[in-house]
């Protein structure tokens, strides 16, 4: 018998599917299972003790404060640093052009509070972050797609199809979730131009690009937006709205992440803020603030890369060594993940159910497709595994890819 | 020059209002002033030695996983506390039927994501909690009103009401925020009773249930509701929501509120939160598990009760000593705030503004009026302000009040 409520929900005209991600992290907790299926970071790269210092630290300056409500915007110091980190990287940008939210899903779920009525359209990459779907399906936004190759977006798909008007361009340019490609910087350059010429703002999700592990570090599509308008030393107001999050440099337990946006853009986004959570965790923001404040940050990163780096090393030389013709992938330059390409008459579900059994896990890339492609691909991560784990789970992988090939 | 961004959201058919609250809170900081604004627990009675002894535990415990993801639906001792705590009142609550949310407001949030589509209509107090008000406003919702008195809802009113067809109504039974009122037994049964016969569900909200200063604790409308469905020993799954929170009995600044409902209920509302942020802090999670358990919450609330009541007291007797003939308030039995009503023909913003020049402040009551009514009422806030200056604040009150009845 259902209740009430649920009769409810029936009459709401939505679509929340349930996450493939989601149920299959419920097998990753299965004893002797090598998982590559979640994106978490590794817990042991987690600053504990500098977090213990930062509890003191704070208790002692602001005691019951930081237990207490605060504004909407966020921490006023975290805004400063968040400002002061984005500008050296050129681009003037001032604590009020920033909003601290509930890691960056939040800031994708703002977005999608402040601007998106039912059917309307935005355009993401062929594969995208399964987040952004998540958060947008409550709002009933329908998905046009534009290709990607080893450079990111390709530019004339992306103009093909700003016919179909979106909304906005959501892009991912540093070591993608799931594919870890990276978008040239001439690309970039193009994307800028594309979406003045159409008169279609880009959102620009950066959650790994920091995590870089070889070669120098791109301008962000911001910082290119910024240059293209040349509004030499005026604070931030282009076409380009930044997303960014502490979950993986510092903790994704403290659940913070933060908008860079055109100041009048701030402002809507606080109020949609306001009416959907008051404001984030006051004790966490502080907490941050403690923790990355005096150099922490950068010094604590390169520790970071240095990990990672290793492991995404050890994963590809086994991919290399192990993998059966016919599986090819991405050879990403930095973030948390690798994205496989299995055969075409090959469906990564039924490699997965496989893979299960012979205790290794990974994410089917079907979820990361709004079009609802993919179905030959998956998407591995290489940072909450050991090095050995990498290695013995790989070879797992690589028994399980090769039955499956020699089964006709 | 407006951005492509700021062009988007003047696209999107919204309602978001700046908050009359939010603008005034920003009067409250300035010095000498005496603020019966806000809404803000009295720091004074947060644990805070408490939770240092609880950042120790859970670091001990459990380390690094602190600052891990984890669960959307929250931590599982959590979770078991509150059903514990909850069923206590004569209702059976298992883990399932809760949901861990940041703090009460995005509980509220959750709610709009799962149950609206645009012009839906909600049955509300007259006048009811503004923060609600806010989180639907961005879903679009619509209001029907309907009248309250000493004893809560007006039955006859809702009823009437029912015509318009609401998707569920929302109810404060208990010292509602903004006019402190509780609702009495017998409206309870009656509530239960018109909502059961015209198949509309309860939205229960009630971050003051436990604070409470006279007389004995009245059931609840989900444990109502469940002895009218008479479905003994069975989990709950009725026609009630029911919303919680932390922030006025640990602290607000950890963000911890939670919901009650039917499991096929909470499932979905699962879905939406993690598109909307993933999860609760996981650290903030723990310390609210470690500061609560063995005790130490219902034994912690019995101090903030005699905290709270000596200033409601004090208020009263201000009031009684210094108000001015032809003003009159409620005499809540608990929470944080009690509710003026000025004379017909007096505007309450007005009063503010003399107010604020007395170095006073207070909330005018039409932003509780969903309906644009309340324009000679006001909200007073007694939690935030020691006894000393209740008394003094009140009387500066006062003699605005005088000054502006001798007007003509």
């Amino acid at each position: 018998m259902q209740t009430l409520w649920a009769e409810r929900f029936a009459q709401r005209t939505q679509r929340m599917k349930s996450s493939a991600v989601r149920e299959l992290l419920k097998l990753t907790e299965l004893p002797d299972i090598i998982s590559f299926a979640g994106g978490l970071p590794a817990p042991e790269v987690f600053p504990t003790a500098r977090f213990a210092e930062a509890y003191q630290a704070v208790m002692d300056k602001v005691g019951a404060k930081a237990l207490q409500y605060s504004t909407t915007e966020g921490y006023s110091p975290l805004r400063d640093l968040i400002a002061q980190h984005s500008t050296r990287y050129g681009i003037r940008i001032e604590p009020d052009n920033v909003l601290i939210t509930n890691g960056s899903q939040q800031a994708l779920d703002l977005i999608g509070k402040v601007f998106l009525n039912p059917g309307d359209h935005i355009l993401v990459e062929r594969p995208t972050y399964l987040g952004a779907l998540q958060a947008w399906n409550a709002y009933q936004a329908e998905y046009i797609t534009a290709d990607t190759d080893g450079d990111g977006y390709v530019v004339e798909s992306v103009k093909t199809q700003m016919r179909s008007g979106p909304k906005f361009i959501y892009a991912l340019p540093n070591f993608q979730n799931p594919s870890g490609v990276t978008m040239s910087l001439e690309r970039r350059h193009a994307l800028i131009d594309v979406a003045d010429h159409y008169g279609v703002p880009i959102l620009e999700d950066d959650p790994y690009g920091q995590l870089r592990y070889e070669d120098e570090h791109l301008p962000s599509l911001v910082t290119l937006d910024s240059q293209f308008r040349s509004t030499d030393g005026a604070q931030y107001s282009g076409n380009v709205i930044y997303l960014s999050t502490f979950s993986k440099t510092l903790a994704p337990g403290i659940r913070l992440g933060w908008i860079i946006a055109p100041v009048e853009v701030i402002q809507r986004l606080v109020q949609a803020k306001q009416g959907a959570d008051l404001h984030s965790g006051t004790l966490n923001q502080m907490l941050a603030y403690e923790v990355a404040s005096g150099g922490f940050l950068d010094q604590h990163v390169k520790h970071i890369r240095a990990v990672y780096r290793e492991r995404r090393d050890t994963m590809l030389a086994a991919l290399d060594a192990h993998f059966p013709e016919g599986v090819t992938w991405t050879r990403p330059k930095g973030g948390l993940f690798l994205w496989l390409t299995f055969p075409p008459h090959m469906d990564a579900t039924e490699v997965l159910k496989a893979a299960v059994a012979e205790k290794v896990a990974f994410v089917p890339g079907t979820s990361f497709h709004a079009d609802g492609g993919g179905r030959n691909t998956a998407r591995l991560n290489f940072s909450n595994a050991t090095p050995e784990h990498i290695d013995e789970g790989v070879k797992r992988l690589a028994r399980c890819l090769k039955q499956l090939l020699a089964t006709p």
